[in-house]
């Protein structure tokens, strides 16, 4: 198996320019891309359509290349948005091609990627036991496929569903009761359900220990490598599954660190040199050249105090503090990579201790 | 001299528990204040009333500390304030004071403040050659004060008058022409002339370059220790020099850099350096306690490009350019200093070559 | 006894020119000042300070006037203030006097006014049955001070305590358990006790149908002439009853209304009507020049749903749905009265049934 | 001729579900779809997506149901959307079909449409008096196809380039100026040239008044019946011209009025019973039920001034004014319509008087 890493960047939310290009170019062949990962210039909230745009945008493209129809390239490739390119984040997206299967090509060690779904859930099992364990079985076939043992994972995307108004309208008029029915409430139950569902498929959690009333509840569970969104336009899990394989052929590393807090640049630096990096103080220019992609989650911290000082995150009435939170991370990510297209996105339950998060990065061999 | 630098936190743009509390423990003698330098948690705009309560309960403690009204302990003490607390950035004053003359107690070669007023401006003189003459002869006195070269000064906060409804209808009435009719636009002008002062009386632009065309236009000429601010609210400006004197007998050292862009982690290293601070990746934590004070401006890239790569700072019609890069600057110190109560103001106009910003650290002496 | 009501612009929340000018010109007697309700053109949020410098500034207006301190001032007079002057809503404060007691001076039937203050309560109290009760009893008070049934009050402006991150923490290390630990929850509460209360007093809810559990919760139980704000200043209640009574010598009428929703332009001109005013579709320029001020509550639609269509108040993550709402009902308003200084604040817990809101105007008799 | 017009609610900026659905109950023939106006819930600023989003949804729809491309869809049927349902205002789309040619199907002297597209220009020619002529003589043909005589014409829809940074680079390399290479200024000269356009076929402004130097510029030229935007996304200009028309067989009639300020309710009844709509206070909910469609501009009051009293519109840097303008109007048009679903987009330069703005309605005959 050979990953290709792609970062394009995107004039706008619809802008799919670069990726025609290469593909124009054979860069790209249509039909390896398993799975694209990108962030969009909206606000991140609930009103932010240009996660809508740039998908049906990628999937417009993959459709009339592929002569297929839009619906259909969706469901050949995962394509997961984050919103808001808060301070110097550059909107982009990050294009995975995948050629051949786990052991074919040769073997480098290196970057290897599974992209699975899980069944369809109803709105009563969003956020629940039933999802955990569903998710956490798409990352044990994950990886079953890429012939790795759980340590050698370092990144797990999940977008899986929330609850709307109206799959809460249904199923209260199946007479079932949801975990919520506060749609915005239900973000977090959805995101800390398929985070767990990552931990335990990696041992991280034993499957005993997640029973209902634990999910975005006790966040002592945490999977590190976990970073997970929901998106009320879709009712099953897209899981893709970043790791490192004797049986990949890859000219890429991809390594994990973690973020005490949305300054701490000690995280950046930890991520960088797992994927195999090495540097003193910062990467040189040939060091920089060699980092093919980041993804990161960015948090408040708690009660918005950051090291003992308050912020203004969690009290400001204009700006949302998942903005805040992005906006000061890209800035010290940034300083270290020197490429501002780094995908960092809110929403960290279940994914490292609280006020913590994860960061991943992907690096081409030296 | 001693200078005394006191960083405090403020829970609400009103509080100054913690400049009282200091009071009232001795540590601070409220007829030694001489300068502050704070952020509040206003949006940094046109209607940002943050600073102005900020100001009034600084003004009022001293006064009542003092026996005197409100608008003579703002005579005293120059308050300069800046809007905006993005991302980790942290509400807090820093408060100078200065306990003899220069040259009285010894002598450590440390931290000198001298705090000078210009005359006041009539509206069609703001942000015009006579400007520039007033603040330049300004920081000239405080050179001579201070008994330093201009080579020795790090720092210098000017705030002046912009151009306000109020005054561009009074200079209309007496039919003279204001060099602009925007008062945003004046903004500009009256932060560039300014700064040009500053330039002209360190030696980094010769008066002759100075012509009224030159001012917010030709950005090649700027000083590197400059960082002004305008608002409505005074007619004269307020300057205040920091530099490094053998008449000092303070225990802090100040020092500057310069920030190519608002992720360049290395202008904020070369700033610590400067002041006296020895350290490799990043300061360790003694290290990091002897930071005082850190002041620096943010600027959007041109074009809004950043290292080549787009940002939204420029096109974003819900979040202002200067909160995007306050937040992302205020990030990347955070991540070398560890403390948010970082000053970081927008506006650069004269102020370091076009796209870049000044910052200045006061460090405790090790 | 006598009230004058005096409407004043405000250029910025800290200014009080215009009152000033009328206590120099012998307008008002500053001893009389008895309350003060306005709007500041903050963001109506948990970080707007337009209120707090506003109070500030009167405080200190009327301490320096009548010699005594700011502290003294506020507790004299009661100031109240809502922020977020959204649309075409004017910053400005009405600002009541009141010369003698019920009874003296002759009588017109027309306005009449009472301050109260409730005890101060503990955290613990906060947005429970004792807070109803206390504020009841200040508005019995208030009904035999102004000599009045309780079909004559049209309006009762209260502002009480909310829980604040402090507060929560003090009742806690006491082991008292709070209504809510989310302080943004606890205005919910704060605002519905008080308005319960005003209820009761007002035989609008019987004081047995008040017990815990329908604290902002059963929204059937509500008063139609309620107006109430929560705060995290004070720790007690401030109850302002405005009535018309036969005790009073004011060349004013109150009167009220029920806005059906933030469209309602039947509604406002009921409460005009119900003040006196007579006019056909609108009222002329005589007419309108009689209407002395206008108090209303702005409520988003159950759901967003404004008579069947949907509203992006509740979707939107740039912009809070309390500024959507009073940007639309402030513009229907002043269609109406031709003046914009309304005002207009959000939250109407137990303020009309669900979806409604109160409307209050007061007009000088023709 | 015959015109249908189809008022349909959208549930996010890429919901064609009610289109669909008239199509598929064969309500409207897609063939026969000439134009659309709509309200896109994005911010209205550089930064709304949704606007692309929804064009992206209709054309894909009208190009699968008709068989054709995307483009070709574009170029069938004008879409003209506005971003930003502020207060009440209601995410939306009003669709015109034409069935037949002027003449045919009989008279009943009601709604007729024209649709007609001018050249393309060059960056160069933006907002000029080139384009001001090709609008005129496009809005001329259409006058010509409808029959009717300029004082038919109550509404003139125009959606005209804007530049944009490649515009402004591209003129640059080939050696031409551009009327201004700030892009956001460019918007004002875009819309006025249009309006400008309007205006002189309509003969409210004689051909000889219009020189380069009033563009933009001198405002007491202008149409009363134009309702211009400018975009990005396109190099020629669209014009919908509405009229009543005795060649027209359709069940609709259309009006004007003109808004004296956003809060001008006199000018929304103006249009209301231009249109054809007898009644006293407001219309009754019969009356309601017939009018099909509102199209209003809003603006600013100048200098923030409404009526002689402040508002905070230009001196906000949370919300921007247009967003505040919309706000209002909205609420007073639907005070009286009762139905939110309201085309109010801003900028009004050559349309009305200054500081007014045009408003027109279509009702269905009684």
């Amino acid at each position: 198996m050979r990953v290709g890493v792609h970062r394009l960047s995107m004039a706008n939310p619809g802008d799919v320019s670069e990726l025609r290009k290469l593909i124009d170019d054979k860069v790209i062949d249509p039909a390896e891309v398993v799975a694209s990962i990108g962030k969009t210039e909206g606000n991140g909230g609930a009103n932010d359509f240009t996660r809508a745009l740039a998908t049906r945008a990628v999937a417009d493209l993959l459709a009339a290349e592929l002569g297929i129809t839009r619906e259909e390239a969706g469901a050949r490739a995962a394509l997961a948005w984050s919103g808001g390119c808060e301070g110097v984040l550059s909107p982009h997206m990050t294009v995975f091609t995948r050629t051949g299967a786990s052991g074919e090509g040769g073997s480098t060690g290196g970057l290897a990627i599974s992209v699975q779904r899980t069944r369809h859930f109803l709105p009563e099992e969003v956020g629940r036991t039933g999802e955990v364990a569903a998710v956490a079985a798409a990352v044990t076939r994950a990886l079953g496929e890429l012939r790795v043992a759980a340590d050698e994972v370092h990144y797990v995307q999940v977008k899986g569903p929330l609850l709307t108004p109206a799959g809460i309208a249904d199923a209260a008029a199946r007479g079932k009761e949801v975990v919520t029915t506060d749609p915005n409430r239900s973000k977090a139950y959805a995101r800390g359900a398929t985070a767990l569902g990552v931990a335990v498929a990696l041992g991280e959690v034993a499957p005993e220990q997640v029973t209902e009333d634990v999910i975005a509840a006790d966040m002592n569970l945490y999977s590190a490598v976990a970073n997970t969104s929901a998106g009320g336009e879709l009712t099953d899990c897209e899981v893709i599954v970043f790791a490192n394989s004797p049986a990949s052929a890859s000219p890429y590393r991809i390594g994990h660190g973690i973020l005490r807090d949305v300054a701490d640049v000690g995280g950046v630096r930890e991520a960088l040199r797992d994927a195999g990096l090495s540097f003193d103080t910062d990467p040189g220019e040939e060091q920089r050249a060699r980092i093919a992609a980041v993804f990161a989650k960015a948090e408040a911290p708690a009660g918005g105090m950051l090291r003992g000082h308050r912020t203004t995150m969690l009290s400001d009435a204009d700006i949302g503090y998942e903005r805040h939170a992005r906006a000061a991370l890209g800035g010290v990510i940034t300083s270290v990579t020197g490429d501002p297209r780094i995908f960092v996105s809110g929403g960290t339950e279940h994914q490292c201790p609280p006020g913590q998060a994860p960061i991943a990065a992907i690096v081409r061999m030296g």
